[in-house]
């Protein structure tokens, strides 16, 4: 119950942050859905959706996944509350496969938020150039569409791994081409054209932007000492310990906190969302655009605001995202 | 009730191949409109509308215009509805006047439509040059537009034709000379600027394209084999017989199906719902683009569909159709 | 009650004449918000939010401030609406805080739309040149935004005024630096860079345009003949009473009616509706161009059809209002 | 619009007093249906229904009939409110014909309501005995029921009028024949078994109780000194003016108020409309005992109250509507 | 299609002769439910359900089981509409299993109704005496309880069958026995208390009244000249053909209706309703007395109208119930 | 959150074994009310009835009072919820003061009933005589009407007790006039016309019955061995420890278990419900003679069971409980 209602608050906040008209609330079933077999799946997801079925609404309050949770499950929900209301109502989920109401561009909104925030805290903070290395820690869904947006912009990957370990070219990535190998062959170290390096190594390599785009907790008070990196962008949720960050801090190496840099993700849902209340679906273009625009407003007012009041990014997200919300709570004021 | 359960089976299909957030279904009184006064009409229609109010509504079913309904009926159905609801509901069907919420540009649509595909088909199958030359069968809402379009795209359209006979004009027609005097004078004969032609001979005049625009059943076994056009373009409902079709595919002249070239119509009653629903109102110049945008998306689809699978344009389009509905289906899943 | 009905059958024609789909309801509590307390008036705004909550709703009638209201009174309406429903429904009213759903651009909209009609009006007019000097009465939300945007548009300012006096200064003023230090020193009079004149004076300064900004019934039969301006252009609501019109007209003084210059509040409270039903919210330019080319379509609606009818501007645009609503009514009938 | 505030304030008090779960409320439409076709006033009732339908309903407000409305207008009322639901609701209005919901009992109501309350009273006051005789100022809906039911308890009604005069007969007269008599020919006037007498006469009859039955304002400060009866029972509604009450007290005749006398088609409508919601209707029998044993009890509490405070019926019997409801809202609170 | 509106069509005029406010509509899915498993049922029950959600209701439609359903899919129905509305809604359905809100003594329903009419039919035809003896054809539902409850009121039972023949006892049969027997053992002819009659010899045996309460179109032109019984009761739907009924008319046979007969489970259908609208449930005792007032008053109603209109108590009842409703929907009005 | 639970499910068998259609739930504020003042209270009650919108409502759930909520507080909840609604709607809770929707009779139920029950089980027992002695522990709202009622039945009360001390008669106390000096006096042992004792000594008091109606786990392991009573009535919660149940068990000593003796104020509850959804509110005596029947019923099912199955009371009443509610869910199924 606790880490539901932590998550939530977290969310609250994050939503606030990107000043979308989301509050934050967390639920689910406790299962392990790899134990279930695909009928179980699907009754046990249309029993919970029948179970919150006064509290959810397109109006009211929109699930969206979370880890465990996949397009299918969703439109499972989706077609429960379809169906108790008598017509189809997209609006009610988000993260829905795209033939019922997804939204185009919502598989890669997470990778290319990281990549818009790191090509504006590089100009941000000076550190843009020709020469720019980036290295990135996991290359799955995030860490992947991050590598190939950056590869867009022309700024260099010149590292990845994953689990069993990664590759390392000084001279950059063709981003595409590992990524094909990859699909193909399984493995970011099945790709020849670099070094290969340890998952420790990679972290610790010389670069101007180090991406954690994996798990949480990878940056800690034993390797933060070592980076080499001049900025960290959190592609992940929470790579970075509270000892770590301050060490960063105290580096002066800059963290581009994961509430802003992931925030991709949960923006896209937002469109989702918004298509499905209008009945009318955006062009994977207009979601990049309308994207990439909000991440970089949202860095800004970050930026700015971290640097008005003297505080870390990290911080700064933080008091903006309370701020919205308890802005909208003063002016609405509490009732009953 | 069979035919109009096959007529809610093809717009099922038809929406599915446009990619339409609507399903299909038909209903009715049987009765003939023009036997009735205004007022019975009124009244009728009220009434029918009662019956139905618990099955229609914004996001439930959207009843559409069909023959012998016109939009003064559409705006009594709306009237009905959102008086039972108590407030003016616009997106309860489409079809409605511009002044109480229909769409700008809903009357050109079909043709328009027909232009477009007209255009690409001739892109696609390497017969667009300067002395492209159309037949249109048909000078109504659908010819008439079609031939507007055409001719604002620099092509020639050489012979029209209406219930009284024909003219033709191997160096074009001008159109919108043309349509000013059928408005004024009635007939399409009464244009003084060509030849005449009986409605038999236009069939079979030599040229890029013929667009039967008018009636259903008119391309059939006794005139396929004589016809002297590079392609056809459906713009009526259900114009070329199964026979002449197969004769036509044997001849390899593509045609261009219904269910795509004429799917304009289908396609703004779908914007002016959306607008309905957003309250908000676009453009003529809005609307023509984004249904040009779509037009030519379908078209695609189904014209490298039907080169892949290698069948005809017709059954790649009812396949494309099917499986988009087939594959929602799935994914939501049978329930209860 | 006859006031407020008045009120509510001008609005009716005012959202009629601008074409959006409202129609024109008025009401209110007899009570001075000055004597009241901040809780006294929260628990008398949602006390009223309360008795009016079955007539109310994003799509039946939607209450937007007037004299007396401000936003955070909107705020309390939408939250008491809001969570007698069970969630945030922002669209149920306009005039609310951005922060909680309200329209970016709505503060300037009036004076705005209002500098865009009288550029208009002066292109039309022909007497548009490098030369054009505007007499602003009024100082307010609605003088100070005409001023800054015919600023922008290079139309130079010669006078304002406000309830202590004017100035005038006739190479026009800076209305920035004006509008600066208004805020900051608080009267109009304390700006130093003009020639002190009084309000009477303000009213007859020889100009191309004068913008009665400001209260109602001011240009009147006594001072109407002393006039020196090229048109009046009324930014407030009834600044010309009827002699002073028919004076007016009889100087060969065009007169752009209140109903049409001053609408620009009422169209961004409909834009501000539409964001909220659609959940999706415009930057502060897409409001701007679209106020803009809302503003500019009406005045040509309604000087093409003055000029036809041969009416003046007032007349014109109210038959325009009535027509629209009137033309709806017949198509929708009388029912029950 | 005053006097249709009074009427619903006093119905608020009526109902407290009669301990029923309704409220007060009263509107109309200002027309003599007198001057209407049926068809025009089935239209206009069916207009009045639709604008009032957001504050109707079986557990909102529940329209009942009044002077102008009969079982017909109800029934379109009901008919128009069931339609706009979609099914039939007979609880929405009280008043209905029996055959769609009304209740049985309805019609005989008031005045059986007056007759039980009138033997209550005779024996409080001590004054019932086998030579009881009641004079009844009208022979309409109420005063017939009223003598019916009174010949039934075995009290002798002496004397009755109608408009063009009355009949007196010491030894009583026979009700049943009486009523047969005048549904026949007409005229109270026409029945032969008594002597006739002036409609001022008749107020002046000696007798234990008179019952003006008919309209308002009938005993005053002129007659009200020339009075021979032993008490007064309103079944009119304000029969007695102020100043007469004056007198009367003086006189110690009691008046037993029309707010108590009266109440019975008010009773039978809180029946009705609970048989509507159960939908189970109650026989003619149950209707008569249920009515007879409320009218009792109210009778009871007045007369004990009045006692207990030392106060006129009347008084007594506005205290006991008042106080039921200021309890019920202080126990409720005023929210918002 | 035109034998369920022939269905409903019969269904509206018996609900209109008891005075229920029902109407009447059928439905159902074209299927052998016996060739389905339990859950194929479920499944297929829950679909139906779901399809019809918006037009069934507790105060809209309420189905009710016929041929081919039971308790247990009437409960599927009411768990499907109660799990879309979020909440148990027993009044929904009528045939519910008791534990879920059916009602006591619907199983008795029909056949004690049909008791009850032969007891009022034998007094009001003058042949009630202590040597009434009844047939009964048919041991089911109807049959045994109409025996049952003959048997209580001290009528003999002569005779009774089932497919596999009857029994005969000219001094009556002691039915609770007999009853057990066939429970027991499963077949009439078990019971070894009397003569062994074929189902021919059944339906011609002398007795005072005949009740078919199987099949329909028993009694044929072929055996209708040879009954010998004073009267016939119809407790199945339309045991007696046309010719049969012309003939026992000219023999002077009085026929009760099936329409009035057996009445006796609708009734109780309706008040199952009631009873699920109240939420409170009655005691069987309840229910049978309500029954049998309403069986009785129904009775009366038609015999008295068939005396008054000199016709067949069949075309009584059938004027009689088309009254009931042509009344009602000439009172509402035809709207819209 | 665990013991919420807990009284939930303990609520369901409850209601399963009165067989009221009501399931079991259970929610509430952390918080001591006697800490908050009358205007905290207030708004605390109403924000929590706010945020409990969605699922309670008169056909949904519906919220009774507990320990620490009075008639005030769930006035204050039916009010909130009803002004969300636009209309009274006195059935959303039960406990409401009388005025407003409360059920007549609702004080005395719980004690009431326990007094039903104690009567009915020295009849099965065999244990009822003129001399019964029972003695009750507590004399608040539970002991004191158990005692009332017992007193009407004739049967003697010979000892009672407060916080304070008990009071003990072996002729039998004057529960009236015991009654009367408490709340004058406001202690048990204020009253002369008796024995004074201990509450140790109470308990084991020689008597034919012994009714704990006051604390939970007072009858322990300790002193069971020493209960010198013919029976134990729960009439308190949970008075008896598993322990000491089964002390009593061996002793065969029966005990009548709460969920069976102290259900009278559920089952007024229930009927509160009832007359609040008919808006028909019943005499106190029909609420007395209902919750007799049934109570009694429920007694007899309960011991009818117990010894069939030959199990203890108390698991007869659970067993009872639960198969009611697993018969009804097996019925309708598990769905979705």
């Amino acid at each position: 119950m606790g880490e539901i209602a932590a998550l939530a608050m977290n969310m609250t906040w994050k939503c606030g942050l990107a000043e979308l008209p989301f509050g934050g609330a967390k639920g689910g079933v406790a299962v392990d859905p790899g134990t279930l077999s695909h009928n179980e799946l699907e009754r046990l997801t249309r029993r919970y959706t029948a179970e919150i079925l006064p509290i959810i609404g397109p109006t009211k309050d929109i699930p969206a996944p979370d880890l465990g949770t996949n397009p299918q499950i969703m439109a499972w929900i989706m077609d429960t509350y379809s169906m108790a209301q008598g017509y189809t109502i997209p609006s009610v989920v988000t993260g829905k496969p795209v033939i019922i109401g997804g939204s185009l561009g919502r598989e890669e909104a997470t990778g290319f938020g990281v990549a818009y925030v790191t090509e504006d805290a590089l100009r941000r903070f000076k550190r843009y150039s020709d020469t720019v290395r980036v290295v990135i820690q996991g290359f799955g869904n995030v860490g992947s569409y991050t590598a190939l947006k950056l590869g867009d912009m022309g700024i260099k990957v010149v590292a990845v791994n994953d689990v069993y370990g990664g590759i390392y070219n000084p001279n950059g990535l063709p981003v595409e081409e590992l990524l094909r190998t990859v699909r193909e062959k399984g493995k970011v170290g099945d790709y020849k054209g670099g070094d290969k390096v340890t998952n420790e190594e990679l972290l610790t390599l010389e670069c101007d932007v180090l991406i954690p785009a994996a798990l949480g907790r990878v940056i800690t008070k034993d390797n933060a000492p070592g980076l080499r990196c001049g900025m960290v962008v959190e592609g992940a949720n929470g790579p970075t310990t509270a000892e770590a960050d301050d060490i960063l801090r105290e580096r002066n190496i800059p963290v581009i906190p994961d509430i802003l840099a992931n925030a991709g993700g949960l923006i896209v849902s937002y469109f989702e969302w918004v298509q499905g209340l209008q009945e009318y679906f955006w062009s994977r273009e207009a979601v990049h655009d309308e994207l990439k625009k909000r991440m970089k407003s949202t860095f800004v007012r970050v930026a700015d605001y971290a640097e008005k009041e003297n505080v870390p990014m990290r911080l700064a997200a933080l008091m903006l995202g309370i701020r919205q919300v308890s802005r909208a709570k003063k002016l609405r004021g509490l009732y009953p």
